[in-house]
């Protein structure tokens, strides 16, 4: 089976890992959101590409969720005292992928090229390919204003209330290339349990990946984000009720819709009305878990395809 | 007293640090070498400054003679790990200077005033002065062709046979703000022990600061960077045999003339003909021998002034 999979950081990587190590794929691609790519410091930082990077090569610090194992602090440290901005924590290793993806971006290389290159030096066997080239930028309309997505995510822990979430460059941003051959000549695309509004929502937006998904024959299966009727991490829950919606899989299939197939949710919480739907346990606390997950979607996507 | 000094990386640094140590000296501007600074991985390096900041603030390196006190490696690591360039050791804090100081620069910030703000952060005393916010990059002319500062320095360990030394853009590059003011104003002037060829050379190319050196009421003093016939640290009694100049006090005052008025060189040494001059051990391997040194060059200034 040829699985494309949309997904963005932290529970997205998880299932992609899951994905890869559960053995039932022949070629595993993930898509990843690039929206919250920011600037910082001078530096072009990637911080869905990186957590996924970290992720399959075994670096990720799993306890605290986000960076990597064993990192270290010292240029934190050092920028702090010269009086440098120290809202955004880039730890010392990994600054190392944020200075050399600039310098070469700068140099001209495409972000699918350099993270390709990091992937293979990693020896990561996934293929890891950014939604896009050219630059898409998260931007939250808030009740403190309008917001970028790191000032909102990290700067402000997701406290001011979103009233709206807009993908700047969305519109004339080109799908990179292999992304949408991959959902063309896919076996099943799976959207990965990340927060749809902002991890899923900003690829969705690429006009040609929107395309491709239309035009595919796979089937679009998402894995829901929400676990007992609130989102396992991160502000999903809390988004979706100011957005005004109910944190259930009705509505996530329904936000979706018309593209879903079918959809794997948690045993914990009702199906989605009149869509095809298989339950597991979601929550993925070891690579036990992920795997699991991950058989589920694999399970679901070859019911789909024999019925 | 009113002192400016002219200095490169770490022998300049140790001096600094004594005059500013010695208590005799009322205005301290230290005017310092960036032939040295080069573009690497897409930041902005200033090693001559970054080396006189942390000694001026306790950060220095003793032992390994340059960086940081306690540094990490963390990026270092990671870089090699992606393929990245690894012959130029950026260590996780000296990191910090560099990031903020690009970014700073990249915003239209002059490097003299970003030197000025880390300095004040770090608590230093002393005016550290860039020469010039204007670029200036040593190359030479060696047996394996044209390198650069850095390619030669770190990258090669100075192995290369030296023919002839060039600043690029000392031409026209003007002095940095407060320079010329620090030497016409100054009752003296030292050079510190720092490589004539390559880290007071380039200052003394700068047109600007050649003309304010001329012009000057202060005596011109160099601290002979000769001990026992040869040079303490680095390529300098190599790149004398090489340019076929003895290593000795003679060569470095004739290397210094018209302008130099008298040299502070070690005791061990013969003085330079014809000069005035006056011997100390000017080895400085503690605190306490910088501090010996600066004040037998500020003695020697008095007499200079009171004859």
């Amino acid at each position: 089976m040829k699985v494309a999979v949309l997904t963005g950081g932290v529970g997205g990587a998880k299932f992609v890992l899951g994905l890869e190590r559960c053995g039932l794929v022949d070629e595993l691609v993930a898509i990843v959101n690039t929206g919250d790519d920011f600037r910082h410091l001078g530096l072009t930082i990637s911080p869905d590409i990186d957590t996924l990077l970290y992720t399959l090569s075994g670096k990720a610090n799993a306890a605290q969720g986000w960076g990597r194992e064993g990192e270290s602090w010292s240029f934190l440290e050092a920028l702090r005292s010269l009086g440098g901005p120290d809202w955004f924590r880039l730890g010392d290793g990994d600054l190392a992928l944020h200075v050399l993806r600039s310098d070469m971006l700068a140099q001209g290389e495409s972000l699918s090229a350099i993270t390709a290159g990091f992937a293979a030096r990693w020896g990561i066997a996934t293929k890891v390919l950014p939604m896009s080239d050219d630059p898409v930028a998260t931007h939250l309309d808030t009740d403190e204003g309008p917001l970028e997505f790191q000032r909102y995510f990290v700067e402000r822990q997701c406290k001011p209330a979103v009233s709206a979430v807009r993908f700047a460059g969305a519109e004339t941003a080109r799908a990179a290339p292999g992304v949408c051959e991959a959902i063309l000549s896919a076996d099943a695309v799976f959207l990965a349990p990340s927060n749809p509004y902002l991890s899923i929502d900003p690829i969705l937006a690429v006009a040609e990946i929107a395309r491709a998904l239309k035009e595919t024959k796979a089937p679009m299966i998402a894995i829901s984000p929400i676990v007992g009727g609130t989102a396992v991490k991160g502000p999903t829950a809390k988004l979706m009720a100011e957005l005004g919606v109910a944190p259930d899989n009705a509505a996530i299939a329904a936000h979706y819709a018309p593209l879903l197939d079918a959809m794997l949710h948690d045993d914990s919480d009702p199906p989605p009305p009149g869509l095809p739907a298989s339950a597991t346990a979601t929550l993925m606390q070891n690579l036990d878990d992920r795997i699991r997950v991950a058989r589920a979607a694999i399970t679901l996507a070859e019911r789909l395809r024999a019925a």
